[in-house]
C-alpha cells in the first residue's frame, strides 16, 4: 500500500523562526514541506519565493519540499526554485500556455512535476500529460483567498482523478489542499487521495505530534 | 543635525531564523528594517510578502519597518502591509498610474510614503508631490538583479535630490539602496543622503556591530 | 411548467431616455432587464457600468436586472453592481481564473450567479459548478461584435445544456442571447431554453407589446 | 478676452433621463457637455461608452461634447467616439505609447485633441506636442476614485501651463476637472484656467441656472 | 484518396535568399509553404510577419501559403496576412477569447481557417467549431522552443482527431508539425494525418528533392 | 569631422532576396544596415526577428547592423540579436522599466547601445544615462504606422539633443529615422544629426548609388 503523506503548509508556520518550526513539524511526523508561492497576480496575495526555500535547505531541512506555484507566468521561477532545493514543483494549467514544455522544464531541472486544479477547473488538462506527471494536486478551497472551508464536491473530483491515475498504471501522487483536518482526512483518503496538505490544522495547535498522530490514526482506517 | 539612519536589508538575513537575525542586527545598532518586496513582474524575482512582515511584528520587532515595493500594480498590497506592521511604504512611480492617489492611500493607512527612483529614472516625478512625501529612495543598483556594484552617477543624483528637499523646507528622508558599504558610505552621506540600506555588507559579516560601528564612524566624518 | 422569461437587452434601448424606455418595455410584458457591460478589453467595445444600473433603480425600475459582464478581470465590478441593484450577474469563464470564487463572490453579495458561454466555448467549465449556478447563458452570436445573426449550432448546444440541467435536478435558468427573434424563439425554446434576450427585435419596433405578445404566442407552442 | 466655458460632467447627471437632464443644464447656461469614460483598467470604475454619446446626439443635443478618456489602451475607441458625435477627445499620456500618433488620429477623425494630466503627472509630456493640442486638461482630483476635494497645488500647475500656452502663441483651452465649485472657481480662473468641469456642484443642486449664474459671476471677477 | 501534402517550414530556409529557396523546395515537389509567425509573447521568439509573406508573392510564389500564427492576441494580424497573400491561417485557441469570431474573420478575408493544438492542449476546443474548420494542426513539439523531438503521444491524438474529422463528414486537413522526418512520416500518416510540416528535415539536406521523394515513398506505403 | 552615416532600412528592401539587396545597397555606398524589429505589441505590426539578422551575417554581410527594437518587453530579445550578429541595439525607454539595466545588458553582450525617442517622447529619459549611450535615435515619424512624412519639430529636438551630446563630451551618434530624403537630409544634418535612416527613399529607386550619392552631396554642404 502506498504510504499516505502529510504535508504541512508553511503558510501557517512562524516566519520569524521558520527553520525551527519546520524542523519541529517534521520531527513530529510530517513527511513533506508544502511551500505556497503567490505573486499577487495569479492570486491576490504575495507570499514567499526561492530565497526562503534556500534558507530552509541551508538550515538543514532535508525532507522533500513541495513547491506550489500560484503564479503567472510560471516558467521564469522554475530554475530558481530547483536551484533553491525544491523537490516537487506544481503549477496551474491556466497559468502556462505551454503545459508540456513547463512540465518538461521542471523535470529537466531534476524536480518532480505536478498540475494543480482549482475547485472549478475541469480535468481535461490531464488528457495528454498523464504520462509525464508525478503529482496531481486538487484544491479544495480557492487558492489565495482566506477563510474558506473544504468544498464538498472535491470528493467526487478526487474519485475521478483516482480512476484516471489507476487507469494510467503510473505512480502519481494525488494531493489535496484546503480545509483538510482530522475530521475529514479519512473520508478524503477513502476517495483516493494519498497526500494531504494541512496548514492551520497542524500549526495552530500546541502539539504538532498529537495532531499528526490523530491524522495517521484516521488514515489507517481509510 | 538629522540623525543618519542605517537600514539593513533583510534580503541578506537568514530567512530560517529571521526574527532572531533581525533582532540581532537591531541590537547591534541598526535603526530601521529594510523590507524588499518583489513580485516577479516589476522585477524578475519573487521575495517576501505581508505575512513575513507580520511575523516580525509578532516576534517582537518594534523598530520601524521600511517596505520597498518592487511590484506592479502597487495599490492592492498597501492595506495588507499597513496591517502587517509596515512603518514606511515606498514604491516606483512607473508602477502606478495614479501616484498622488497611491501616496494618499499609504498615508490613509497610517504609514509614511516614499517614491523610489531606478538608476536611470529621471526626477521629474517629484514635480507635484514634494509636499506629500516622507522619503525619497534612490536606487544605486538596478533592483531585482544580482551582482551589481554602486553606480557612481548616483552621487550627482543624490546632490540634486538634496537640493530639492532643502528647497521644499520639508523633512524628507533621502535614502540610498545598492552597494552601500563602509568604504563609500561617507561619500554618499556627503552628497546628501541620510538613510542607508545595506544588505550583504552587514549580514555577510560575522560581527554586525563591528560593521555598523564602522559605518557610524564614517558617517560622523561626512 | 417553468415560465419563459423575456429579457430585452438595453443596448438597443434609447440611452437618452433610458428609464422611460425600460419602464415601457416592462409594461409591455417583458420580465427582466438584460444589462450588457463591455470594457473594451474582453470585447472591443465599451458600454455602460454600475452607475447606469443604479439610475434605473433610482428611476423606479423594480424588475430583475440581469447583468452580463463582458469584462476581464471580473471580480472588481461585482460588489459595485450588487450595490447598484443587480439581481443576476453572469460572467465568462475564460475571464476569471478563480471561477468558484467568483461565483461565490456574486452570491455573497446577494445576487444570482451565472456562467456565459461564447459560441465556441466548450461546456466542460460546467463540470464542477452545476451545484452553484442559477443561470447558464449561451451566446448565439459573438459578444461585442455587431451585425451577426443567430449561429445555428447553438440549438444543439442548448439541448446538451438542457440535459445537464435536468440531470442536476436543480432549478437553473437556460438563457440564450444573440439573434433571438419572433421567427426563431419557438425553436430555441423547444431546444430547452427558458430565458430569451432580445435587443433590436424588440426595441427597433414601434410597438414593443406587439412583439412581446408574438414571442409569447410562439413560446406557448414550443 | 476668451470666454470662460462651463462644462458639466454627466457623471453626476441622471442616467435614467439623460437627454432631458443634459438639455436642461445646457439651457441653464452651460457651454459644453463633459463626458467621462472609464474602462475599469486605467481607473477602477466603468462608466459609459460611445453608444451613450450617440444617444445624446440623437436626442438633439448640439452643444460640444468633450470626451475624457480614462482608458488604456486609447486608440481603438477614438473612431467610435468621433462617429458618435464627440467634439473634443482628451486622453492621458501614460495610456498611449504613441502620443503624437494618437493626437493625429483624433484630428484625422475631425475632433479637437487634448492631453490630461493626473495630479502628480509632470508637464514634460507637453514638450513636443504644443503645436498640435487644442486642450490641456489638469485633474485636480485623482480620476476614477470618489470622495475627493480639490488638490491645492493644482493652482501652481495651472499657472505653469498658462505660461506655456501663452508662450506657444496658440489657442489652447486650459481645462480643470475635480472639486470645482462656486467657492473656488474664481481663484482657478485667476490661475489661468478657462474651462471648468463641474459635476455634483451643478447636478446635485435643485436649480442648475442659479449655480451656473453664480459661477459666471465669480468668473467675471477673476 | 486524399493527396498527402508536404509543407516545408520556411523557418529552416535561407532568409537571405528566401524567394529562391522557397521556389526550389516547391520545384522539388513540396505542396505548401508553411509560414511560422512568432511574436515573442505567445512564444519566446520573434520571427517574420506579413511583409515577408508579401515578398514571397511578389517574387512569384503561387503555391498555397499556410500561415501558423504563434501570436497573442490574434485578430489584428489576420487582415494583414490575408492581404499579403496567405492561403490558410491557423491560430491557437488559448490565444483568442472569441474563437468563433476569429475563425469567421479569417474566412471573411478569403482564407482557409484552422486551429492549432499544443502537445498538452485538450481537444475540447473542437466541440463547437468542426463545421467551420478547414485545417486542424497538431503540434508534436512545443512551438517556439528549439531542440525538441517528436512527442510520441501525438500519434494517439492524431487518431482521435481523425475520428472526429471522419465523423464530421467534412473535408478538414489534419496537419502535424514538429520532428516530422522520413523515418516517422509513414507512421504519422497511418495515424490519420494528411499534411506534414518539415523544416530542417528538408532544408538542412543538400538535395530537397531526394528527401521529399523519400517522404512520398514512405507515404505511399502508409 | 565625424563622418555622416547612411543607414538604409531593410523594411523597404526585397525580403525575397534580402542578402543580395542589402549587399547591393552597401556596395552603392551605404554604411550601416538599419534593421526594424516590430512585435505587434509595442507597435501594431510584426516584422522580422533574430533569424533574419543571422541570415544576413551568414550571407556574408559584414557592415554594422543597427537593430531598432520596437518591442515590449525588450530584454529577452537582446541576447538573441547579439548572437545573431547585431552591432548596435536601440530600444524605446517606455518599453523597459529598467533602462540602466537594459543598456548594460546590451553592452555586456558586446553591442553598442542606444535609446529611441518617439516624436512626442520628452528627452528627460537621457538625464542619467548619457555616460552609457552610444546612439540616440530620434523618430521623425511614429514607428509602426505607415504613410507618414517627416514631422517638422524633430529639427528643434535634434538641435537640443546635439547640445546635450556636445555637453557630454562623449562620442554619441545622433540618428534620425522617418521621412528622410534627398530633399531634407541637408537640413537635418545642419540641426546636428550624423546618422540617417532611409527606407523607400533609397530602395524604391532604381539606382541606389545615385540616391546615396545625392545624399552625400547634400550632406557635404550641411
Amino acid at each position: 500500500m502506498t504510504k499516505h503523506l502529510i504535508a504541512p503548509s508553511i503558510l501557517s508556520a512562524d516566519f520569524a523562526r521558520l527553520g525551527e518550526d519546520v524542523a519541529q513539524v517534521l520531527a513530529s511526523g510530517a513527511d513533506v514541506v508544502h511551500f505556497d508561492v503567490m505573486d499577487n497576480h495569479y492570486v491576490p496575495n504575495l507570499t514567499i519565493g526561492p530565497m526562503v526555500c534556500q534558507a530552509l535547505r541551508d538550515y538543514g531541512i532535508t525532507a522533500p519540499i513541495d513547491v506550489h506555484l500560484m503564479v503567472k507566468p510560471v516558467d521564469r521561477l522554475i530554475p530558481d526554485f530547483a536551484k533553491a532545493g525544491a523537490s516537487i514543483i506544481t503549477f496551474h494549467p491556466e497559468a502556462s500556455e505551454h503545459l508540456d514544455r513547463t512540465i518538461q522544464l521542471i523535470k529537466d531541472h531534476g524536480c518532480q512535476a505536478g498540475l494543480v486544479f482549482n475547485p472549478a477547473t475541469p480535468l481535461h488538462y490531464l488528457d495528454y500529460v498523464m504520462d509525464k506527471l508525478d503529482v496531481i494536486l486538487l484544491m479544495s478551497v480557492n487558492p489565495g483567498f482566506g477563510g474558506q472551508s473544504f468544498i464538498p464536491n472535491t470528493l467526487d473530483k478526487t474519485r475521478e482523478v483516482r480512476k484516471r491515475i489507476d487507469a494510467s498504471g503510473r505512480d502519481i501522487r494525488l494531493e489535496i489542499d484546503g480545509g483538510v483536518k482530522v475530521d475529514n482526512i479519512r473520508e478524503i483518503a477513502a476517495a483516493g487521495a494519498d497526500m494531504f496538505v494541512a496548514g492551520s490544522a497542524i500549526f495552530n495547535q500546541p502539539d504538532y505530534k498529537a495532531v499528526i498522530d490523530q491524522m495517521r490514526a484516521e488514515l489507517a482506517q481509510a
